[in-house]
């Protein structure tokens, strides 16, 4: 877990009154200050690929969240810092008008960084007097504005995880191997056991009346068969062994279409696994370190994990599965949370009686409901309130660059 | 439904002594060399796309599966027709070699329509042979080879509805709008309505003794929220109106990969709809005939179906509600079954309890879970026989040369 | 040589007069004919690259040239074959209009191969009527009509080379190795000498009242410096040396662009020579046949005739030393004709005072000036009487399919 | 002209002496920080394609080949600055060893712009040492050790060019239209003449003792037939009447290949042109500006230059016609250096006799020897004495980014 990650999240459902509204906001902003300190405006200018955005967009963008979905609306004669960042920091919603191209972020070396910090001032000013006066709003504009803030704060969480993995991912693009901070450090759970879970009826999706987005909901009635799960994540070890056993060279492991790619892409074993000299070592944001077997084995995908459930002659959970078995609280279940995302068998799609909200905001999650799949539990670069239980990530398949690992299970 | 279709499918469960499985191996390879009649060699020769094979391809990969799975194990002394043909006519059966790149199927001029021909005669003779002494096998050679044959019989007829779909592909590139026959006619239902189902624990998945693929179980309870399901399928007229008003110009219908994809193609349209001096017309197997408005709309990918659904403020059924309301036997649904397939919000995945089978058959179904999505009911080009309430069809989102339409759903 | 080629091309600057012309047309026109006898129409049929067309196409396309340059414009009353194929089978003339897109036009299954035949009789009817009466018309019509016919004669005997190697291509990819007939038989020259020429201003382009292209003028003065040219081209055995010693390893030999698509593709050795079991073959028309080492090396590219030259510290030829050598019937140069295109180092480009001639034809050889380099001396494919010193090939410098091979050169 | 440009062009070429060689060195390197000067880290730290690269490392390249190729063979002890650098910062020199992947260039956040500083003074002082002590040397090592210091000074002059339009091109993605500097004012000439020249055997290529680039000789004769010359280049007025009259409306106009690419790319206009409420605008270093009628155009690539030139039923000079005129200082010529480089028709190719040198310098020129063309006279980014009228300046028929412009010429 990260050592400088702000407390605010296990605090942020405390209340929310403008006081408190207030210091997790302020608490959130800081933080992405903080995972930039001691790096140069090189490194927060470049764009490694079109999935991931350079630092610089990430700060500059998720003010512009801030500025677009609450000070344009709720804060009285608020003017925009430069009308052209409207396009230039958008990163997806349509219904806000038309985006700067994304696999260009890396252009747009102005506004600097310089320019981006002074962006940020200039909008947490305006935000914390909105912030202040937010419990003379009216009843209406009250609650909606409560509901964005607490969402924009989220929103602000996901990209400083993003942040740390889209950095790392441009970082091993260097030969030099550059260290950022001790930051990627896992706990080492020995002994691993197939924990069974009698299943039946239960209840997925989130439940109380704290933060959560929209895809986590509505809370519904699931039925289960009864399974197990494993009560840690995979080694690297373990992975190990399935690499050295030639997993990566036998079809009869892979889906089809994870097949294919590794006929074209000729990969051998997971992303930022490095041999030199005959010994295997790890790119991490710690530099470059001897691959620890005791670790759970990172940056696997989904065709990965598969893969490796696969020779293990088990599977994947379902995210229902997992979620009823890390909301029961079994503490035999070991690295649930804050560790690695942990894939599930579960495309993304919507849960039953799930509706976009309507208007930009809708645009948050719904959109992205096909050909991605679900991953439950949180990484180390999540904030650690940001997570819980019922939380729904997901990526593509074929995507390495998170903090993703694997947790077996199995049908009874 | 083709008027040309074989009886074979009704009464193929009706028994599995040596006779029935004779006429029934006998009818569906016939019915195979009755969709090419009228066909020109180039006709079969040719590939559109790297996803449709060319006809000649179909006739010898069928005969191929008969040859591999069941002759060269269960016939003494069988010899293989050219044992290039391993390698030639294999689709995807890693555990049997090495195949012919997909793409270049088009290339192989020979051998020719008449040396395929000569190669079904020649397996023919070989499984009848086969087949006529069936019933003296060992128990477990007799199980083993029955549950083959019909599985490969099953396998011949879901590559006569590809066959039908593939050429029609190959055809539209033709700017003579060539005729294959009077083949395409859909049936006609005027009012619609959405009719509700209460849902509750259902079961899902096939039940009974007769035919099915690995991927229809196992049987498994399922917890479905109340909803409702329209009475028959979207028509071209209601498709038309979602495109005339605007419907492929506007992100917010689409999901995000969808849209990105209009923004690439500049499509504004489903295939094989023309617009001609202001006036609408389809290209079908039957020719260019104007668009009938009645009919249902056909080629409509998941991306537009989903898209025309939320134009409609309505939703696709899963796979579930589409299964337990057809397996209601409701008089008020139309259209249910050998009309088009019907695409369902479930992403094409396995099975509480699913396990391919072990061999070079396990990778029949298993190894394509993943980013597609499921089909329900059948369409026109599918022999009647060959379709239940358990059939799971699976394509990928993007997919429109199948005959695929859509069926609303709500949340109630 | 190809021993069914016709006696035309010695004959054919022999006179214009309407018998003449008649008989060079239809020798031309058989010849077409006689290429793809004992082929089936799958053959004719498919298309292996975007670069390459398949041959049905090519008897359709020259045919639909007779039809479009000379009939419409002067044959009285003609009436085109079916309007279609204005747009079908217009290859990239864009003064006449549309062109039905290149890569595609191994889909056209339509007209079979028996239309285009029924075609070529009718076109070839038209032909022979207009042909008869061409000493009636006027003076203007006679010369522009006679040019015309010569230019479309000489036309479909370059589609005659490129049917041999567009379909030599196609029967590659069949793991078969299928054989069209004996037709790829060079002469054997085992001793290689360096001739020496001394140069000085020489003249270069077209200088008799024969018939050529008019990329081969204007005939103009050009000074060179003196040179040595190899006396033979280069043999499969002095190539495999190059091979066998790293020179597809070794990026000094290479230029640039070479290296980059070495790296890209891995490619090791030429367009269809293999290695089994140690031993070297090479893929012909005839068949896979032993590499004969002291065979002209075939089907190098630009880069590779490059390459080699640099490892053997020469050069190739300009293409202005080829013509003013060759044109001098030294004969100490030996396989000048109709053994293989050779490779010079001249880019493709206009001769001092080249126009395009006006209208469509104005299309046949100025606009591909760009990017392709000069090829001189025909090949075994080349119609014998179809090539002279002055005839300029020209091909992209990574084109490998076309009976290419090398002549050394050096500076003196 | 850029005002800020070092004197030492122009004196360059005054002697060789130790502290004229120190002179030279030293405002050369000096004026590649003047460039930057006023830029951010960001600006210097991004990449816009491929074929352009960061100005940071254009800054460390060129100190690595003052490294590569001077100090670390001739200067006793010295101890490279850091060993990665070497894998780094080459460009395309395989002899030197692998290349970082240029694509990736703009990744390479660290080093920062600070070290690499720092790593030029580091090279800036072991390079005054070995200049301060160049007399001291052997005759041999002298003579070597000079010719490669001029060839590293004028290759450091040729990446000041690129610097700048590299750094264009970059902003050029930002909708913001950035300005760099006042630095892109071109000559204004109103009057065009075609001058005539009567051509002859002439002598081309480098003559005199001063600095040349391999590819200029050797000096060879070469015959012209009379031609003429435009007096001055095409201005922007004259190109946006082709641009208006629908000149990328009309493939008659275009070369196949550039045909293509306008109806993928869609192009209607020149690189930089925008039009914004029916008025003209061109991007330029001094910002987005009204298009001036008068001014040479720029950035048109070779295939716009030869489309423009069919269109004006003219050509483009070939390379020895435009040398041959310039050279003879004709004084009704004009913008002949320094203003923009002129597209000529000739493909860059070896002159009679041209070898490359032996080793890595070998590599400069002579492996680009394909599928380019030649342009002549420098632009308003080239160190003015850095030009004359023998320099071969060469890019890919598609390229713009670079200060391209269009004199026409005429066969007589």
């Amino acid at each position: 877990m990260l050592d400088f990650q702000p407390e605010v999240a296990q605090r942020q459902q405390a209340g929310s009154t403008s006081g408190t509204l207030l210091k997790q906001y302020q608490e959130t902003r800081n933080y992405s200050i903080q995972i930039c300190e001691g790096l140069s405006d090189e490194d927060l200018q470049a764009q490694s690929m079109a999935d991931a955005s350079p630092l610089k967009w990430h700060l500059a963008h998720t003010t512009w969240a801030f500025e677009t979905f609450l000070l344009k609306t709720y804060l009285v004669e608020y003017e925009a810092y430069d009308p052209l960042y409207e396009y230039l920091f958008n990163s997806y919603y349509n219904a806000i008008g038309e985006q700067y191209p994304r696999p260009q972020r890396g252009l747009i070396t102005r506004p600097s960084r310089e320019t981006v910090y002074a962006y940020r001032r200039y909008v947490d000013n305006a935000m914390e007097q909105l912030i202040t006066n937010i419990d003379t709003q009216s009843m209406d504009d009250h609650e909606a504005c409560t509901d964005l803030l607490r969402l924009m704060i989220n929103h602000e969480q996901q990209h400083q995880e993003l942040m740390l993995t889209d950095f790392k991912h441009l970082l091993s693009f260097n030969p030099a191997y550059p260290k950022y901070r001790d930051v990627e450090n896992l706990s080492v759970v020995e002994d691993n056991q197939m924990l069974a879970f009698e299943g039946g009826l239960v209840n997925i999706g989130h439940q109380d009346e704290t933060f959560y987005f929209d895809n986590e909901g509505p809370r519904h009635a699931y039925f289960l068969n009864p399974y197990k799960l494993a009560s840690r994540l995979v080694t690297n070890g373990e992975y190990l062994n399935f690499v050295e056993s030639g997993g990566y060279q036998e079809p009869s492991f892979w889906l089809s279409e994870a097949w294919q790619k590794i006929k074209q892409t000729g990969n051998t074993q997971p992303l930022y696994w490095q041999q030199i000299d005959g010994k295997w070592f790890e790119y991490t944001l710690n530099g470059l370190i001897p691959l620890n077997h005791d670790c759970p084995v990172k940056h696997v995908n989904y065709f990965e994990a598969t893969a490796f459930a696969n020779w293990k002659d088990k599977r994947l959970p379902t995210e229902q599965e997992w979620e009823a078995s890390v909301s029961s609280n079994d503490l035999r279940l070991k690295q649930t949370f804050n560790q690695l995302w942990q894939w599930t068998s579960s495309s993304y799609n919507a849960f039953p009686g799930f509706k976009p909200k309507t208007g930009a905001v809708g645009e948050y999650n719904g959109k992205f409901m096909v050909n991605q799949y679900v991953l439950r539990g949180g990484s180390i670069a999540t904030p650690p309130g940001h997570i819980r239980a019922s939380y729904r990530n997901f990526f593509y398949p074929d995507a390495s660059w998170q903090f993703t690992g694997i947790r077996l299970a199995e049908t009874i």
